[in-house]
């Protein structure tokens, strides 16, 4: 190898790069390696540190937060520190002379459509997330091939602790999808959804479950797309070309993912065993998968997004004919559906919280079942999504095990 | 979801960012999403745009190619397109103003300790390390309790097809290092090795096996690192530090690492059936490791690096004494070591070359069984490893197959 690049890394790798001494700044969690900057201090303050010697001017966009001039220093790099910020995991971009980049010392995490930069800034207490000393579960990349795209496609699953060596056991299914401009490794990369799944398994506060992460994007095999250059958002082609990739994933979801996971992991393939949650776009599209596909799912869960049920122009949900008319009936969607989950985080933009809200107020009015969860003080990022899966994990495939609690006693 | 994240997110992935048309130019495989930027044509010319609108000077470095000057057009966006490039994944960078930085079309590989880009130029014909239509393994992500390091560590576990159907099956294990300033999600984000052992084992050419790849770097539990500012890459300090890592490599690997495989995985766990190999740094790593636990592998590879065994000044390796004298006597080597294997591309740099070059003519000379392959035309990049592991993994384990056979002909 080129001694050069080993002894940079060495010295990266000995933590000795020149940290400015300043209060209680630590290295971010989120960072590479040894990376000093960004870095986080005891009030949730965040410091950015850049190189661009010969820059004019370089911005900080974080993408819920500051977007803020940095300043340039002697030495040629640019610094900036934000005022405290909320708890959780903060997407954040460079603009260096026009030009949106990522921050070399950070993670790259994908989002936005591209690898970004995001700084984790601590909770208090918090450890639910973080990898604890218990007993750890696998994350599992799989390739499997779908009629309905007609690619391979790349998935993740979570293996709870010992679904190796418990080899008679089988397992219910979590499926949990990404937000837009995130893929499959968001879940676990950004929302730490295997460490939260290790974690309430071993306290016992969740059944131990597989969890089976997508990716949320998906074009019919054959199928050409129009050209969108000059549509608005609103556009019927752009509309058709949404509508379009929502039911092809629902085709790729129902006719080959589950498939697959059913007949490669030891899964309990009933609809009492089988759940589907998401976050923002993944919401929508849980909504729309499992109210067409009832006979698959039992528990549904909308992070940060859900349905666009309500009928144009209006700001209550029609309880009667939404959703196929399955809550028409609120006694029987209340045992046909055994948990219909909402949540949102309370500074998230006012249009998402009040969508989710009406959603709520709906339901409540017309009595039908659901829990209905905020995120204190937190935007629409992963801090807010890492508490619901906290909150909605545990009270997943409860039903199943009373029912099964009820057969054998009855035995 | 934002809506206009939403409506910018279909756009990308509508595939109609405005493509300038030229010749026979497409967008790299190796791009996010439907990314039409950077492009490669038949003639493996890689054309970069980045935006900068408001930059001053952008230019491209391709680490092992092209460092050049962008020009800047109209748009705000600067382009560059590059002589002829050979085949396989080139790390590159942007620089900015004097900040060097990822592209955001690109996939972020983990590469000179960040995470930079790259892009993949095919090669005519190769499609041993492209995911062909063959049945796939798995890519594990595990934890395991490291007391050597006194932390969780992160490893990767290729799992053949078919692993968890055929459970009385016991598969043998390569252990398999990154490089310097890469980590453990190299061999299979920029070396694709999951899909060259797909492809190696449905065409029979390799026997199925699990693929470890660990984490490179150590530091021993409760180790304090010295201050290293200023100190040269030849200073004692260094070396120490260096020497260091070493070691809690090679006590991670053989006291913590290998017990926890052979625990949770269904492995063969005699030597006969533990191999491991890697590249640069990666390849140092496997002489040191393997050579002080001979007793545990039975078969080496050391790609683009091998071991400092040359005494300080000399050009010759002194087989009888190097590796703790393991080659003192060849025939009783050969018989010891199934596999000793070394590569090295012909473009990569002189030091390089030269180094596995005299190991070879040293091992050649005392008549030590090895093998010593040549990767045409590549340089000190990840088409030579991907070759590397082509040629390598189909000798492995073929030894212990025979001797099984025999014994089964002789019951």
């Amino acid at each position: 190898m080129r001694l050069t690049a080993l002894a940079s890394l060495v010295l990266a790798f000995a933590g000795t790069c020149l940290a400015q001494d300043s209060g209680t700044f630590k290295p971010a969690t989120s960072n590479v390696l040894d990376a000093q900057y960004p870095r986080v201090d005891n009030d949730s303050r965040v410091e950015i540190r850049f190189k661009a010697p010969d820059a004019a001017k370089v911005r900080v966009n974080f993408w819920s937060g500051p977007k803020a001039d940095m300043e340039k220093q002697a030495d040629g790099f640019w610094t900036f520190t934000t005022p405290p910020l909320a708890p959780g995991l903060h997407y954040y971009t460079v603009i260096v002379d026009g030009a949106e980049v990522s921050d070399p010392g950070s993670t790259a995490y994908f989002g936005g459509s591209k690898w970004a930069s995001a700084v984790e800034v601590p909770e208090a207490g918090a450890t639910y997330y973080l990898p604890q000393d218990v007993p750890h579960g696998q994350v599992r990349e799989i390739w499997y091939n779908s009629k309905v795209t007609g690619t391979w496609r790349h998935a993740l699953v979570y293996t709870p602790p010992g679904y190796d060596a418990q080899i008679k056991e089988r397992y219910p299914v979590l499926y949990l999808q990404h937000g837009g401009g995130e893929d499959e490794s968001g879940w676990t990369r950004q929302g730490r959804a295997n460490f939260i799944l290790d974690n309430l398994i071993a306290a016992r506060k969740a059944k131990p479950m597989l969890v089976v992460m997508a990716n949320g994007y998906a074009r019919r095999a054959g199928q050409t797309v129009p050209d969108l250059r000059g549509k608005g958002f609103g556009s019927p082609e752009m509309r058709k070309v949404m509508q379009d990739m929502m039911t092809a994933f629902e085709d790729d979801v129902t006719q080959a993912l589950i498939p697959y996971i059913d007949s490669n992991f030891r899964t309990l393939t009933t609809r009492e065993h089988r759940a589907m949650a998401g976050l923002s776009m993944g919401g929508m599209q849980t909504f729309h998968v499992t109210f067409n596909h009832l006979d698959l799912f039992t528990y549904i869960g909308g992070f940060s997004g859900a349905a666009n049920a309500f009928a144009a122009g209006s700001d209550k949900l029609d309880t009667k004919t939404a959703f196929n008319g399955a809550m028409a009936d609120p006694a029987a969607f209340a045992k046909r559906v055994h948990l219909l989950w909402f949540g949102v985080g309370t500074t998230e933009p006012e249009r998402m919280r009040q969508g989710i809200q009406k959603l709520h107020a709906s339901l409540e009015e017309a009595k039908i079942q659901h829990v209905y969860y905020e995120s204190p003080g937190t935007d629409h990022e992963w801090q807010t999504w890492r508490r619901d899966l906290q909150d909605f994990a545990p009270r997943l495939f409860q039903a199943a095990a009373q029912k099964s609690i009820a057969a054998a006693q009855k035995k």
